[in-house]
């Protein structure tokens, strides 16, 4: 059914991004504090384990829904605002000025393609996850600040979509089955690699990250045990989903603690 | 049995409760001392991982029992004096002032009307207990420092109490519910979600918040040895609380480090 | 035969403590190096996690054999000379000067009693260790900085010498059971509390406690793939024992981010 | 088939080090940017938990392939450029000068000798491997920026090599049957002792040595669920082989963060 989904989605997409020869046109400034909140978010996710020199964040722009902002290809935690690039959703830069870019920028645009709920996504090699995409087991939640993964957490195994790869989300294609594994959920694994987290905005997001990790390690805690382990069910998870947490009182803490730690 | 405990605190509770119409009185000014331990306590709990963004930690009022004493809705690691609000057992506000005020409040007042032994209550999302919480593995004490642990560590189920939840402990009846679980022991767990800690005093529900999470990791690398844990005696546990260690010694270095950290 | 040993050891200690009735006499100044290195060795512990708040270091007098000095009871992590007092092998203070002491300091005192090559004794509750104390695991050397555990890592059971206890080495019958367990060794366990490690001076009891904690980790993975682990042998760990690693590098490193990090 | 290869390498290694009577001739100055490399990879080592106050990197001489530089026997956490002696491949120094040298520095100079296509030779003691060197259970890809591990991690058992040792690898003859079992590969564990990495450059062996021990972590969690691992096969880990990653992006990261932690 993945193959089916990637097949489909690579159709919609095909159609979209034909037509891309040239530089797009830019869909013009955006609010400073956008840019900050993801600047922060990089600081953020680097300051607590979950981004090291590689993965990257991106939002989308709030002017143009075919139009997203990312870092260059450097390290979270050292990016700032000058660093921010604007991109179409085939990937293709607004206004490279002979920067680098990310290899696998292509999981954002396609998943934006697809998500128009969403407003951020995010890419991380996070260390807690691995083990739960390289095995059986599925990431399930046991804390209720990560129990939007109630609705499952597929697994994206590139060899189904590409064969023998590089193990990198090298071009269109690879992102749009990645796109169709992740389907309308906020979470995605891929396989020895890390995961994909969306988001309505950067600062969910940001948190989606931090608390599938944090969850990750206290399931493997818990499966060591041997036994049966009490997840956070559907229903709970589903009711949690329209009561979020007060997301400023973390994000408002952790922009604290990076800040401190980088300058 | 829980169910029936929580049923006859949810109607004491609802006697004393059920007048409060208006702001509550004041009990008074507090020494300037135990808000200086409610503010050092948050930033100990903080430094120490005990608490990230979430969780919170409470005093009784010394002057007046049916009065606690507890940060607006921030996260513990920022807590200073000027934030501390007072509430009384129904978890109304004094003097609100417009300030933001934790959801699951009510966690403290309800303890505090079932336990008059207690003087201070906490509640994290503590990583290392997680995993007890959600398994059948009880948490049962392996260093000496946890000894507290021997009188048992129940686990509430919100789901016995509430049915389906967001898994917030978001009224009265909810948290009468857990301290029905608590019963008279120092700690409970909260399935999927942290625990509750009590003590005498916000130093001591501090030193055992932060040993009972030490002791559930060191028992958890035991278990993964696959044979018979031997744990501390309920008459060893029973002799160590009439010898309580010297607090004074990890409270002071405690202190020392969680201000160097923020400051 | 551990009961053996004990009995024999508080024979021979009860001979050379009976007289103990006024403070003991001084053995006089100490070179202030070797405070140094006790000082030192207080920050590192606690710098590497080995000791929190709780636990103590001692070092023997080098002019008089039946003299020990050692920090009155604070967190070893802001010991300074100024703390450092004196005591005889009854561990009674030889200038006690009002100042608090620590009720395990037993240990040290009766260490020194029957093992002549001890130049210093750490008393720690390493948290990696604690889960060999508390099964039927025996810690082991798999790493060759650790090689001296070749020798056995024996667990001492206080209910064997004490029965029912607060778990506290309270005074000198259980102290030298405790010695009596460790015999001729480097270190040994104290069930659901710690270890108790010494070396012919400082330094070396220094290293012994990191590696005997790193050792213990490392063991604690390697037992989680269940099958066998290929220790290092007592043929392996005699001949390192001959020829001891370079002290001075890790001593001085460690120094540094110690000192670093504390003032 | 390992002593055989140990065997050949000892007679080839004899014939080109039997003349060695006196301090051989210099092979001439460094560009300071390798020197500031091999010093920054010292600190980036440290900074990470890599190498503690043991372990040790070394650079071939770019102007001779007989050379190589390394530091003076201190922790690689404070080497700086001042450190730097040069050594032929028979690891003695061209000017010693009373300097103390690494004990196991053969292992360099015997990898140098058998592998032309080695520029950089690190010994660490990496915590995450060492549960792979003293099991059956072999280290293998599960991160994709570990996939150069596709090639098999041998476990050299410096029993086969020398018998009964201290663990040392204390002269050439022990250093070639660990050059031998290292073979072509980037990583060979060295049992109950760490490991020995090796790289075209000094930034991509600190980058393997790094990415080694996050890999043998994951792996670990893994393999505690108890169910198959889904491996980075060989034919991905080959295709990635051919397209490294952006290294700059990594080595510029930790660099930053370790000079910051130091100075």
């Amino acid at each position: 059914m993945i193959r089916i989904w990637a097949i489909a989605a690579a159709m919609v997409a095909g159609l979209i991004s034909a037509a891309a020869q040239e530089p797009p046109a830019s869909a013009g400034p955006v609010p400073p504090a956008l840019i900050d909140d993801l600047v922060v978010a990089n600081r953020i996710l680097s300051d607590r384990g979950i981004l090291d020199a590689f993965g990257h964040i991106s939002v989308r722009h709030p002017e143009n829904p075919t139009r997203y902002l990312m870092s260059r290809a450097i390290a979270p935690g050292i990016v700032t605002a000058a660093d921010i690039m604007e991109f179409d959703l085939d990937s293709n830069p607004v206004d490279r000025r002979g920067r680098s870019m990310f290899i696998e920028r292509f999981i954002h645009g396609e998943v934006y393609k697809v998500r128009p709920d969403v407003g951020s996504v995010i890419h991380t090699h996070s260390m807690g996850v691995i083990p739960f995409s390289i095995t059986k087991t599925p990431l399930q939640p046991v804390i209720h600040n990560a129990s939007f993964l109630h609705v499952g957490v597929p697994v994206w195994e590139i060899r189904e979509a590409g064969g023998v790869t590089d193990m990198l989300v090298r071009n269109a294609a690879l992102a749009q089955s990645l796109a169709a594994a992740l389907g309308n959920r906020p979470v995605a694994l891929m396989r020895g690699h890390g995961n994909v987290v969306v988001g309505p905005n950067v600062r969910i997001a940001t948190s989606r990250a931090v608390f599938t990790d944090e969850n990750a390690r206290m399931q493997s805690v818990a499966l060591s045990f041997g036994g049966p382990v009490n997840y956070i069910s559907s229903e709970e998870g589903a009711l949690r989903d329209s009561n979020p947490s007060d997301g400023a009182r973390s994000w408002d803490l952790w922009k604290a603690q990076a800040l401190k730690t980088t300058q």
